[in-house]
């Protein structure tokens, strides 16, 4: 984890503060402010079950243009999802309630939630932390902030970058939360980040989009796709006077896609119950989407990735997932690694297993906390790359013990 | 579990012996056979990597048509499966063994074998076996043969039905074994299915398939489909002079079909681990393909598995699962409701969620050994039935500790 968050970017406050949706009593409301309004771009779930605060903003955005964004204001424990007519008032008032309390314009306040599915938000809760947290809204509060959106989260998550552009220091800082229900078919989670960067709305968008594709679109805990999630970015514009174009804006897309992974292979990392970050690196693919599919269905096997948490070279297990995917594949002209951190070992070549040290792969694997698989399948020149987590008997307990 | 099995069929034979792939020290090879070559079909996986015995099955379908079919040899312990060019070697070298050793025509013995991919089996072994198996085979031997076939199963897997066809009674008797690495793409698992019925081989064919469709293919333990999978019916065809047509023919297909469907849901009860099976209505779908689709979404949900092993009624992660699904729903028409032994409780009216006590349900979904998920999407009148078993710690172990 960074030791810098969002806050750190010139022009933004943030905080967290305890309403009292957790049970845990821990920090629950998070509030991230631009000082004026922003350019924007967020990409949101592809659930056909979106939830209420999803659907609120969608409509905000498509109402005003977004042309007032100020905010971000996140709650965790209740999710607001399949909360029917009063989910829908609820999420709507949640944001008025702010944007009233900050003195702001209709239209300013974009809402996210996450938590359980089905439970209706005590709003005089909610309320007096939308209160609360004006009140503590602080250009240190990023750190705050990160905190209060975790829900299994066992870590904050938050990430910042620096970059020159066109003789301009450029700042983007980003949190983000998600640890179950994590599968991308979009954003897989939540995530706010900021930037003093200065874009046009468009150039905006197309680099969130593509640094999503190459980040939370490559990132799996356990296949589900929540109803919840959104990602946005706010950008104050603050750092230089014209919209960056050229070689500038495609240093802030390398620089954002950057940020993005960063925050990605923290979501798995800290994977519920996960006791590795395992990086898929699929190669030898027809095509790069071919590639990515066949990296998707094996980051999200259960037999492999139950194998990886037994510290068991099982590659078996990966060519089958590997195998079901859909894609073309050439048996012939597959070959599989196991990297750890102490050593790279060969268990396929071509289609023939080949013969290695099981004991010592075993002990290489318990002792590392990053694996690679690298799987060649022989067919052309696609690749993706595609991070993951294995599963381990603290999924289970952590979800079938999590009530609702 | 069916007190009769496939020898339970006129004309079929069958044992199971030890020859030493397990190191449990268990029965692991399974031969059955009939007294008279027979009308087959088969179906196969849709892994891309197919097993040793998988392609040499097929060729010898293709190679002599299948004309000589007298029987069907199971190894379990090791899948000969990523065995490169001497696991082809293997496979044929098991098929020919059996073949000279029953002094029987070439292409007569079909082979399956199911275990631990990647190794490659100890033909002096399995050489021993087939001598064994030879010598004990019996027409009372078709439970030791559905005990030979199993790797993780904690049952042996076995069904028989009897139907009056046009004044002739027609047997039809099987064996499966599957535990983990269960999901449809096809036959799931391994299948051995005899009778006595007389079919055309198209009409035999198409009714396999019909009956896969229904039930091989809607079960799912873990989404992982096997290298392996493969489902055999060889038919004698001696309870009748002629093949069956029009209602009988049909009448033939639906015992078959429910024989199938029994035991699909055995598998889906004995998935590794589970302590629940679950039936899943999926109903108000577009289209019975969309309804299927939705259906394995949530069979295969970790989140909802989970959830379901800690008696947890947590239905937002069921709707979430059906909403990432990728087919058409209406929200706001949407229905769920949870039926256990004892009560059913409806949880989600029209997009709304309902009251229940929560508690009450926990206890019936504990106390319940078959828990039915039951949803309408609002959409149409698609309708699927599918089956999984929840996921627990024991799945995790038994994944995680089985070492190669």
């Amino acid at each position: 984890m960074s030791t810098l968050t969002l806050t750190d970017v010139p022009g933004f406050r943030a905080t967290g503060v305890i309403c009292g949706l957790k049970t845990s009593g821990k920090p629950d409301l998070a509030l991230v402010m631009a000082d004026k309004p922003c350019q924007w771009a967020a990409v949101f779930t592809t659930n056909a079950f979106q939830a209420a605060p999803v659907l609120y903003d969608r409509a905000l955005l498509t109402r005003s243009g977004g042309q007032n964004l100020r905010g971000v204001l996140i709650n965790a424990g209740i999710a607001n999802a399949c909360t029917g007519t009063q989910g829908a008032e609820n999420a709507a008032r949640m944001a008025h309630y702010a944007e009233t309390r900050g003195n702001l314009t209709p239209n300013s306040i974009f809402v996210m939630s996450t938590g359980v599915i089905g439970h209706q938000l005590p709003m005089d809760k909610v309320e007096q932390g939308i209160e609360a947290a004006f009140q503590k809204l602080s250009p240190e509060g990023g750190y705050l902030a990160a905190e209060a959106i975790m829900t299994t989260d066992t870590v904050p998550k938050t990430s910042f970058i620096q970059v020159e552009l066109d003789g301009n220091l450029v700042s983007i800082g980003g949190m983000a939360k998600g640890s179950g229900m994590i599968h991308p078919n979009m954003a897989t989670m939540l995530a706010t980040i900021v930037t003093d960067a200065h874009l046009t709305p468009a150039d905006l968008n197309t680099a969130l989009r593509h640094a999503i594709n190459q980040s939370f679109n490559r990132v799996s805990v356990d296949g589900d796709t929540s109803t919840n999630d959104t990602v946005i970015i706010l950008a104050n514009g603050q750092s230089h006077p014209t919209p960056l174009t050229g070689p500038a804006l495609n240093a802030f897309t390398v620089a954002l896609t950057s940020l993005c992974t960063d925050l990605a292979k923290m979501i798995a990392r800290d994977g519920e119950g996960a006791t590795k970050l395992i990086e898929i690196q699929l190669q030898g693919a027809q095509s790069d989407a071919e590639a990515a599919t066949a990296a998707a269905t094996l980051a999200t096997s259960p037999l492999s990735k139950t194998a990886l948490f037994g510290n068991d070279p099982n590659w078996g297990r990966f060519l089958g997932a590997i195998g079901r995917s859909g894609i073309q594949v050439n048996p012939e002209q597959t070959s599989l690694w196991l990297e750890t951190v102490t050593q790279k070992t060969q268990l396929v070549d071509c289609g023939q297993p080949l013969t290695f040290d099981a004991v010592a792969l075993h002990h290489a694997l318990a002792e590392s906390a990053e694996v690679t698989i690298i799987a060649d399948i022989g067919m052309g020149i696609g690749k993706a790359t595609y991070w993951t987590c294995d599963f381990s008997y603290k999924y289970v307990e952590i979800n079938a013990e999590y009530h609702t």
